[in-house]
């Protein structure tokens, strides 16, 4: 998933299926396991050689789904993975592949749609305890970048300044020292911040519950 | 897993293989999918046929260990599941079946000893941000009793004012009413609690980011 420049929504990679069963609708990147990989080094690959995704920010195990009846033949089960690109990376597509925004799916292979959900879902969690927009983030970014970028990946519409506080007090977000260019508007330089962690962690500890430091 | 009443640990059910390979070591219980379950039906079949646990408050999917050299022989991908069993639920155990406290693990087979401090960490992590703690408590406790089973499942001492305050202002726990016998020392009898919710919620939202109500 990632944050579309553009639309301004978060956005999800599929491809079309060319042929039956379920031509026409649209299906996540995937494919099999091979004998020498495990899933994290498969799922890259498949982003790789299937949709030429290489810039990977973030990438982690979601659900199994396993319900004997998910795809029509042998027995699939597909053991997911919410993968993260950032701002302002817009990878090259092949022609059968686009972005489609989360709100709004187009008719999805099998159980597809369950999939992107769960994802958007566990995302939107995260947002709320863990640094994970640095996935979604540019490098360096304004605060008004950051509050679009939560507005979209939690589909409802956030304030800056609480955002700004809350990151800050937890040490999310570090200023670089630099400022973007007045928009149209005029007005004072908005200053810039980067990530201070580029892995993800638990931002929200349960503070009485800390480990003794 | 479950808090060990006794030891006042937090317990992993194992059992003790009989047969080569690695006749001797530990492992968790668990077994091949059948062609007609999910994986979550097969983890609760597994544990009620193998181990006879049928009492699990709370069973959710964890990461899946895919290493293609994870076990001898034919390739195995392991989905693994955290499952808690309340107390005072003691289950009849067969004779090759024990629980072990997770800080004094005995030789583990295969990757099984990795499998359990993965779920050891992700229960910690969740004790923060969820009240995933129902699956370990009796339907009615003392904060004193809630307070070990915090401690055991963390790893550390917390205080008991500081998380009755916590718990108390999320909203996890709603007073019985009732208080528990004075022990030995007399003293106040205690007031008990029970888990507003017996289902996983996230209790630790990032306030700024709430969704409109």
């Amino acid at each position: 998933m990632r944050h579309a420049g553009g639309t301004g929504e978060l956005a999800v990679l599929l491809w079309q299926r060319a042929l039956d069963p379920q031509a026409g609708a649209w299906s996540l990147p995937g494919g099999l396991l091979h004998e020498d990989e495990d899933l994290t080094t498969s799922a890259r690959r498949q982003l790789a050689e299937k949709v030429d995704v290489q810039e990977v920010s973030h990438l982690e195990q979601l659900s199994v789904f396993s319900d004997p009846r998910r795809v029509p033949g042998p027995r699939t089960i597909a053991s997911t993975f919410l993968g993260l690109v950032p701002l302002p990376a817009d990878p090259q597509l092949p022609p059968d592949t686009a972005w489609h925004p989360v709100s709004a799916l187009p008719e999805m292979a099998f159980d597809h749609g369950t999939v992107v959900r769960h994802a958007r879902t566990r995302l939107a969690a995260k947002l709320s305890y863990t640094n994970i927009a640095f996935g979604l983030a540019p490098d360096e970014f304004s605060m008004s970048t950051l509050r679009e970028i939560y507005c979209a990946a939690l589909g409802y519409q956030v304030d800056a300044t609480n955002l700004q506080r809350v990151l800050g007090r937890r040490g999310v977000l570090t200023p670089t020292g630099n400022t973007a260019p007045s928009g149209r508007t005029g007005g004072r330089p908005a200053a810039l911040y980067r990530f201070t962690d580029s892995t993800l962690r638990v931002t929200d500890e349960f503070a009485a519950l800390r480990p003794p430091s």
